[in-house]
């Protein structure tokens, strides 16, 4: 246990460098990244590392395989967090990375590993996600590139290097280590589970538009109430989502116009999140549940609008390195749990290029993105035990 | 109808004096209210009325009866307004009774006729409405006289004065014009309503308190979403208030947190407002609904909260003096339709003390508290005739 151990005292060691004292606080390239890296770099060359930092900012830990011309296998995730977050989500997976590396003792292997800390993941501070992984799969298109710049430069990086961040040669492909952020694995007792794919995800604004009128004059037969239009809905699209397999669907807010007791709802504009692993089920659903508003919104006298701000497709894992990890699991001795990601993570981004595999960590409580997220060392120490696992499987396979 | 025209345009007149320019907007002792004064002032000399300004600044306009002593009939309506408000609500009230008292060029009756036009019924600059009329029934304590004392001495009254503002002597009653505020006439073609009662009023906040948690990574089945049970609980709202008769229940307001897109409602508050002539029909239905939501909460895994705002019971017109004005509607040739009023007005204060009885004139499109707010020239020719048959009548009884 004491390496589980080392890598939850170092993931609360860098929650120490934030913006804001007091919580956790660590955009893309903010000053308190600077201790981040100081730390993540000298672990790294403890662990037999060679470590750059590319141009967005994202710490690379090199550590060679038996030949000069080995394929790469890259093991990342990132160290930026939204404001006010918790010590592990992203972090764990690079600390977890370095662990697993310095466990080799200086072993080598027929491929390269590299341990990146991406810089950037959340999108809290341009509000553009995966910067960091994008620059490794050569997507940093020129409006993000001028976005960054003056960050990037502010830091003492180079924004015309941003090319040279793209991952060149052969790769065996990229393992990511992240908490589930979600209560899953806690619900079933387990450790760890094997994500298959990243859900798909769809956003949308939905607005209901009524009459506002006096709630104490208006009888209930001539209203036209937004709210309970919008009530209405929101029950069918928990329907909707509970009848389907896997399928999460959210309304997290509303708000609602002219919003006095007193006054009868004029308009009520909610947000409509709709996640699923299969781009299908999920654009049908979306599609039921406006063709629902839409029957809501006639009977009641009220109109209905919607705009869809985001559609973005599923990305399933390479089934082939899922494997790999799935037999690592069992050979660690825990159960093969296959789930789903309901969240975005940058393997989401490397699959692009690469095959990716992803391992979950079970989240006490399902809380992330908050001061009392947390991991526990025993599944900390199945993680790592799983990853020397997979390294020995893929040299297996490689050798 | 050249009485009904000059109603609108005096009422219109009075709108000019506004605290925002662009907008109606005149509370409690506002400067606008000195250019009010000077207009209703005019007019009510003009009519033959002797005119007053007591201590809390209700204008009062006094036209004798034919006897020093006889009984006092009030007609009165608020001059101050809402914020943005439109030019009839309260106003026409008023108005309308200076009309009436015109419309007799120095005939007496068997009892003067006092025309009040009350300072405060909105509860705008002190949230506390209905000063004008409290004072009138005594009912000012020191508390509201100490929150209102500096407004009073700003517009050059003294307020050691306000017991004086209390009316004293005999009185026939209190008779008071409104617009309705509501669609109900208009849905039914009318353009007078009775009121029978002024309704009482509930007012509550209610909060379900559930788990904020990842919209992505949370399966609707360990949901504990605070939006899903409070739109559940919306829709018991409304069924409750549609299933009874002549019950309105409002939920206006609603207050998700932390009200993002991608993140279940951890908490949602409202605010329930439920109204009725019969105090035993509003609170049962406000005891089921909070069962209801209880229910809810268990099912969901879900705390429940509420508070209770307001308790107002429900204020019956006296049934003689309605009977006296429910003649007049016929004499005038307008159908007898009775009606409860959902709002208050400053009638469910006066018939604390006297008997009371108060006419709706027809809201287009059921609109006020609001610039777009109006009167049909029809519909004031009737309630004026309305009055003037209903001070006939009066007479009649007691000539």
């Amino acid at each position: 246990m004491r390496p589980a151990f080392q890598i939850i005292e170092r993931c609360r060691k860098l929650a120490a460098h934030t913006e804001e004292p007091g919580f956790i606080t660590r955009t893309f390239l903010s000053d308190a990244m600077r201790g981040v890296h100081a730390d993540v770099r000298t672990w790294m060359q403890h662990a037999g590392m060679t470590v750059s930092i590319d141009a967005v900012g994202n710490i690379r830990g090199y550590y060679a395989g038996a030949q000069p011309d080995a394929p790469r296998l890259i093991i990342g995730s990132h160290l930026d967090t939204v404001p006010h977050a918790g010590a592990f989500d992203g972090i764990l997976g690079v600390v977890l990375g370095v662990e697993l590396v310095e466990l080799l003792v200086g072993r080598r292997f027929h491929f390269a590993i590299e341990v990146v800390g991406f810089s950037e993941e959340e999108g809290v501070r341009f509000g553009v996600p995966f910067i960091g992984s994008r620059a490794l799969i050569g997507d940093i298109d020129e409006s993000l590139s001028a976005l960054a710049a003056d960050a990037i430069r502010a830091y003492g990086l180079d924004p015309s290097k941003i090319p040279d961040a793209r991952v060149t040669g052969t790769t065996v492909g990229y393992l990511e280590f992240h908490i589930e952020q979600g209560p899953l694995l806690e619900s079933l007792n387990l450790s760890l589970g094997v994500v298959t794919a990243i859900a798909g995800q769809s956003r949308l604004d939905v607005r209901f538009e009524g009459h506002a009128n006096h709630a104490g004059t208006t009888p209930m037969h001539l209203r036209h109430d937004a709210l309970a239009g919008a009530a209405e809905w929101i029950g069918a699209v928990e329907r909707e989502a509970t009848a389907g397999r896997d399928l999460v669907a959210t309304v997290g807010k509303i708000d609602v116009r002219p919003g006095a007791g007193n006054v009868i709802a004029g308009s009520a504009a909610m947000s409509l999140d709709v996640r699923h692993t299969d781009d299908g089920v999920r654009t049908g659903a979306v599609a039921r549940l406006l063709e629902g508003a839409k029957q809501i919104a006639a009977r009641r006298g009220l109109t209905v609008t919607s705009e869809l701000r985001l559609d973005q497709p599923a990305a399933p894992m390479d089934a082939g390195l899922t494997e790999v990890l799935a037999e690592a699991v069992r050979a660690a001795g825990h159960a093969d749990h296959r789930m789903a990601s309901g969240a975005g993570h940058d393997a989401m981004i490397m699959v692009k290029q690469m095959p990716a595999a992803m391992l979950f960590l079970r989240s006490p409580h399902g809380i992330s993105h908050h001061p009392d997220e947390s991991v526990l060392a025993q599944d900390v120490a199945a993680a790592l035990d799983t990853g020397v696992h997979f390294l020995e499987q893929l040299e297996r396979t490689r050798g």
